[in-house]
Formats: structure tokens, C-alpha cells, sequence
């Protein structure tokens, strides 16, 4: 394979020089943290005065941990190293609580963040030569600007269509020759359903690539998207509160996501212990923010569960790979006792070929028992009005869960086409039990 | 006054100066435009063949006009003016024909059109202390983006939160204190009425100004937001054929929009003659734009109506002002055979203080003649349960109407926030006439 770098200096930069790199940038990311009210208050807590009081990397885990929790608290502008005047960009996310999380950029932050997502765009293979189709919500989200700033910096065509409307996106893929997607997989999932109802075929379509992100998914579900569209799909890792896109991104190798460490310290964290988990084993992804002056957050507790790969990637970058996220420690249902994430049920039923591309989790409370319900789509090929075949899926797709994670919900199944879709963060999971506060 | 410049030289060009810049600019798009296959077409016809065929600026009127239409027939590349893979944007509008038109923008392009857009901010007297609030639709449309980079380049702090969701739109202003607000007037006056059904206060707020744009308004309406919100309201006015915003906008001056005629020419003509009109005289505006290399349009009918002002700006300003634009040559609406303007209806009811923020137009087929009512809100304080005080109103209406522009529509008035709301361009009109082909 022909690999091709953004900057390949950074990206191959042997590991002690990135190590001394990141030494240097976390110096400095501890002096700006020591700046915002927050990080002043719980650096002297921890006795860290300076970025002189970070002697090596290791000394990192002298610092403490940040929490969602604490961002909300720190708002509107307890996270702010700046002054207000030199602020260009807001970016919000008001999750459940109604109380919003905010990160600002200045126009320093902005060029940097920029640089690391057109950095992982043109590590896919693209070039000024591709149009991308960004099929994501611009605004507060990062993921539609922060995509569109990337991919206008590689110089692709860049067709900002937003969600939604996909009768719309077909003809501009169709007139334009649309050859990178961006979306959540669910819309991709969604996007090819609907191909296959409007009749427009593949073959009239010049797709190469597609970056799916911003809901965890599983292989099985990238390698259905990859054979119904006939094309590679690459995974997106970010977060608003590390930026957005441009955290970690999959190479031409399509192996693990990259995670640029010039940009971000990276560690895993056993969730319960907060101690380092051994090399190669699965925990909380815990990153400090090395690109980002206006909004400097340390040692973030991700919630999102993954591990690192340990073999170096066949492309030559020096930056470590995380394995595909596999869910958030807080979407981690508990369904009679046993713990169970929803990526794990998707992973099972997407290898089943008979099964469409939408689904719905549902747990209710029974009596005392917890009832899990697996709703899924069957594929286009498959009618609803014969009853045998459907009670042989049905059982089916029971018997493999059970066999491969031990549940054994109820399943019922769906036409194509009937699941309710999002357009931006698939809703997968409905939970209707009384929580206990 | 304290008039700021963002580009002192070319915005205080003396005219002899500037008018050699548009020559030579004209020229340089002639033979941009000589590259795409319409232009090459169309100018050949016409004798030109080259940027030295224009030897005046006069010379503009050899140069045939450009309809929307041509644009729809040339989609998607009839228009294209450099190699499709140095495009880096792409910007559509869908209209009502289901048939889109296109712009593409180079990397260049989009550099000189947030500088334009800039500038314009910047002359309402903005900078970098400024809190912006981007109030409108981003993606395809070119308000939300153009706007989003200009701000962006001034050093503004950018809150991209599109329109929609008043109450969060409410805590934005109040926690990152928001001081300029973008959106269409007819958002601008449903937010005044929204802040007081919420209870928020003006003095909670730090606004002061807000560009208004997207739809032809009165300066009436203008007057009334000002004085709601206790802010300036500028006119901003801009189309996607000529870019987007930033075409032209007003200063701090605030008494027409200057053309900012280094990046277009700007005649005014009969729209049935096509002739120039006199100085002064209101007419069809049309534009040829200087500032783009991807897609070059020349003397694009905007079929917008209005005129210059022919005394000097006391900014210092060169560049030429338009009066507000007064409506559309294809919105005119023929009522029983008098030709009428929707903007004339709501500069009379604007002016009207017990009538609300909201209003609409509807005409209908009543016989052989065609009947006009003109439902508006009324005021906060107007209760609906007294009918003396209503039907006083809706005299005083009729009458107002009918004495200035000699109509004498049905009124009905309607409960403050009764009447639809438009997120993005206000749909003023229902015409249900039977249309004649
Ligand atoms: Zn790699
Ligand atoms: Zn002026």
C-alpha cells in the first residue's frame, strides 16, 4: 500500500522525540491550565505550581482526573485560560442535564484543530482530488465544522448538505460524483436502505470511502457498510471536549484509530480503580489536551471503554492505535445481574445476513425481572407475510446471543424501513425501568 | 461618529481609482468566465472574445445578462471556471423547480469572501470584544457559513447556534453575554416576542446590534426592533449566486448598504426595458461579481428592486449605497389590477404601535375578483376577549391601508404568537389563485 502523511515528520516522529514533544507541550498545557479558576484551585490542591513541577511524562498522574461532572460545574467560564476577547469559537453541548458543557477556541486553536482533522482525512487516502459529502449537523456540534474545516485545509470539494433529506444527498452524489461520506454509521446504515428503496445503484455512484463517528459500532456493522456500499469505511474518534473530530482516526491500514500524540496525552484507566490497566488491556480512555490554549483539559475521563493495540501499524506513524470503542462505561446496561453493552448485541445480530440494517434495544421492568427486548429490520429480500422463515430468523438470532453473550431476549422483528432513524446520534437503547437515585 | 475601516484604502478608493480596479477586474472575469462552457458560448455571440474587448466599463452593457434560469440550465458545471478538483467548495440552492444551482468556490474565493464579509461587520462598528450569535441555518445555505467566517476573521467570538430553540438561544445571550445577533428580521422580532412570554429582560442582555438579512424588510419593522430590543438593526444584503452575504451592507451610518464595489459591479436597470435607469430611480439590480475565480457570473439579474443614493456617505466611504431593497420584481402582487408590494403592506402595518411582531398576507379568488386580507398579531397588551378595542384596530388598519397605498384589505387581527413562524426566510404571502401558464 502506498501510504501518504499530512506531515510526516510529526507523524513518524521516532517515539522518545514525540515522548520529549509531549513532555514539553504538558509543560506548557499546565501553565495555561493553572490560569483558568478551576485548574488553579485543584493544581495547588495537588501541589503543582508551574509546568517546572511536571518532570517527566509520568508525573501526569500527579495531576487529577476531570470529569464531565466538573466541566458542567466550571461553566460558563471556569475552564477558560484566555481572555474573553481573544475567544473566536464556542462550541456547546447540552447532553441530559440541561446544563451545557462548553469549549472555547481561539484562532490559534482553531488552525491547530484543523490541522489534525485534514491530518486524518488525508491519512484514509484522500486528496484535493476527492468530494466529500459532510452529511452531519453543522453548528454547535464539533463534528460538522470540525470536519468541514479539515476537509477544506486537504482541499477537497466539500458539499456541507447536513443530515436529513437523503432523496437530496443521492442527487448531489449522483451530479457532483460524491467520493468520501461523513455520517454517523446508523445514517450511513440508513443511506444505503434508502438506495436500495429509491432504486439508485451503486454503480451510478462514485463512492470510495465513508468516516463513520460519533456513536460507537461495531466491525460488523463497518464490514455491512463497507459490502452493500462497496467501499472503505474509516473510523472517527473525538470528542467536543478534546475538540472534536481529529482525536484518533484509522489509517489506509484500516486497523485501530491513530491517536495523534502531538496533540493528546492518552492513557487507560481501570474505571473503578483509576490505576493504569496492563499494555493491551481493555479501559476508560483518559486524555489531556496538548493543542488547545483558550480551553486546557487534563487527564479527561472519557467514559469511552477501549484498549491499545501493542504492534506498531504497517504505515510507519509512530503514534499508538486504540482498538474501536466499544461503548461509554455509563451505557453499560445491567440486565438481570449480568452487565451487557449494547455493542455487544449489536455485534451478534450485524453478522446475522438476514437481519436489516436498523435495530432497538429495549429493557422494561417485569414483575421484579428485567425484560430485554431486541427489536430488529430484516433485510429487503425478506417478506413479512411468511410466517415460517420469520420464526426461524427469530430464533436464530435468539439462539446466537444467547450462545455468544449469554442473554436470551425476546426478538421480534421488522419490516425495512419501519425502526425509527436519527439523523445524528442513533438512539439504540430505550430503557424504561424506575431508576433507583 | 468614530468610523472604523477594515480595508481603509480600498473602502476610501477615490472613484476614479476604483472605477480603473473594477475595469481591470471586469476584464480578468471576462476571461475567466471565456473558460466555462456557457460563458464561452454567450460572449462569443455577443463579439467578445476576450478581456481586451472591454476597453470602458461601459463596455458592460455588450456583455449579455444572466438569468436564474441560465444558471439551472447550466447545472451542474455549465458555470465552472477552473479544473473541478481545485474547487473546495460548493454552495446550492434548491428553489422551488426541484432543480438546484450551484456555486463552487476556490480556496481563493473563499478567502476573498470572508474578507468581504468582514469588512461589512466590521464597518457596524463590531470587533474582536464582540460576542456574535449566528442565528441562521448553516450548510448549503450561504448565510450561516459566510457570516461564521467573516465573524471568525474579525476575531469575534462565533456562538454557531443556528436558529431555532429560543430558550437555549436565551441562556447563550445571558451566559456568554451576547452583543450581535444574526438573523432574519422576521426571527429577530419573533425572538423580541418570545423574550417577553419568557420573561427575560432587555437589561439581562448586553446586546447591541444585529444584522438583518435573507428577506426584504420595512424600515418600519427596523424601527420597531430597535426600539423592542434596544439595539441598531443593520441591513445586510447578499445572494448565493453572488456569493452570500457581504455583497453589501450598511455602516455605522446605518442609512443604506454600500455595494462594496471592488468585488462587484452594480447597475441598475428597467426590468422591462433592461435600460439603465436614471440616477437615483429605482429599478432591477444587477451584478457582476470581481471577486471569484471558480464560478464567474456577469450581469446576473437579481431581480431585487432598488436604487442608489446619489449623496455621499458621511463615513467616507467610496463605494456606491442601495437603498433597502424594497422587494422582488417577481414577488410584485397584481390585485384587481393595482400592482403592490408586499413590503408596502407591512411598512404601513409596521408602523401601527398595537399591532404585533408577526403578520400575513393571503389572496384568494373570490368570483371574478381577487380579495387581499391581511391577518396580523396584535400587541402584548391587546386582550382578545374585548371586541370594542378590536375592531377599533382593525379599522384603523383598513383605513391606514387604504389611504396610503389605496387598498382596502380584509384585517384580521390574531393572539401575540398565533401566527406561523419561520425559522429560516419568513413566508409572508399565501397566494391561492389559479395561476395562468
Ligand atoms: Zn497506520
Ligand atoms: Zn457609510
Amino acid at each position: 500500500m502506498n501510504f501518504q502523511y499530512w506531515n510526516r515528520r510529526m507523524e513518524t516522529l521516532p517515539r522518545d522525540e514525540l515522548e520529549d514533544y509531549q513532555l514539553e507541550a504538558l509543560r506548557v498545557m499546565v501553565e495555561r491550565a493553572l490560569r483558568t479558576p478551576f485548574y488553579s484551585r485543584e493544581l495547588q490542591k495537588a501541589g503543582i505550581t508551574g509546568g517546572a513541577s511536571i518532570k517527566s511524562l509520568d508525573d501526569i498522574r500527579r495531576i487529577p482526573f476531570t470529569t464531565k461532572h466538573e466541566l458542567r460545574e466550571a461553566y460558563p467560564y471556569g475552564m477558560l485560560s484566555i481572555p474573553k476577547e481573544d475567544i473566536v469559537r464556542l462550541h456547546a453541548s447540552s447532553g441530559t442535564t440541561g446544563v451545557p458543557t462548553t469549549i472555547y477556541l481561539s484562532g490559534e486553536d482553531i488552525k491547530r484543530w484543523t490541522s489534525f482533522v485534514a491530518r486524518s482525512i488525508y491519512a484514509t487516502g484522500c486528496d484535493k482530488t476527492d468530494v466529500f459529502q459532510n452529511m452531519i449537523t453543522y453548528g454547535l456540534f464539533t463534528g460538522g465544522l470540525g470536519f468541514h474545516y479539515g476537509a477544506e485545509e486537504v482541499g477537497m470539494l466539500v458539499i456541507p448538505s447536513g443530515p436529513g433529506n437523503t432523496a437530496k444527498q443521492f442527487q448531489f452524489m449522483k451530479d457532483f460524483g460524491t467520493t468520501v461520506l461523513h455520517a454517523t454509521p446508523s445514517f450511513l446504515l440508513h443511506v444505503e436502505s434508502k438506495m436500495r428503496e429509491e432504486g439508485v445503484r451503486r454503480e451510478e455512484l462514485r463512492l470510495k470511502r465513508a468516516f463513520a463517528g460519533a456513536e460507537p459500532y461495531s466491525e460488523d456493522t463497518r464490514k455491512r457498510i463497507e459490502e452493500l456500499l462497496a467501499i472503505d469505511v474509516f473510523n472517527s474518534y473525538g470528542l467536543s471536549e478534546m475538540n472534536g473530530p481529529g482525536v484518533a482516526f484509522e489509517c489506509q491500514a484500516k486497523n485501530g484509530l491513530h491517536i495523534w500524540e502531538d496533540g493528546y496525552i492518552a492513557e487507560i484507566v481501570n474505571p473503578d480503580t483509576l490505576e493504569p490497566v496492563a499494555e493491551g488491556e481493555s479501559g476508560e480512555l483518559v486524555l489531556t489536551i496538548l493543542c488547545r490554549e483558550a480551553t486546557p483539559i487534563l487527564r479527561y475521563r472519557t467514559r469511552d471503554l477501549t484498549s491499545f493495540y501493542t504492534e506498531p501499524c504497517s504505515c510507519g506513524r509512530t503514534h499508538r492505535r486504540l482498538r474501536r470503542i466499544t461503548g461509554r462505561s455509563d451505557d453499560m446496561l445491567i440486565i438481570n445481574g449480568v452487565n451487557l453493552f449494547p455493542s455487544q448485541i449489536e455485534e451478534v445480530i450485524m453478522a446475522i445476513k438476514e437481519v436489516g440494517n436498523n435495530y432497538l434495544i429495549q429493557v422494561e421492568k417485569e414483575g421484579a425481572l428485567d425484560r430485554l427486548t431486541v427489536k430488529t429490520e430484516v433485510g429487503p429480500d425478506i417478506f413479512m407475510d411468511d410466517a415460517r422463515p420469520l420464526n426461524a430468523l427469530k430464533e436464530k438470532i435468539r439462539r446466537t446471543l444467547q450462545a455468544t453473550i449469554s442473554i436470551s431476549p425476546r426478538v421480534e422483528l421488522h419490516e425495512s424501513g419501519t425502526l425509527p432513524v436519527s439523523e445524528g446520534k442513533a438512539k439504540r437503547v430505550i430503557d424504561t425501568r424506575p431508576k433507583d437515585i
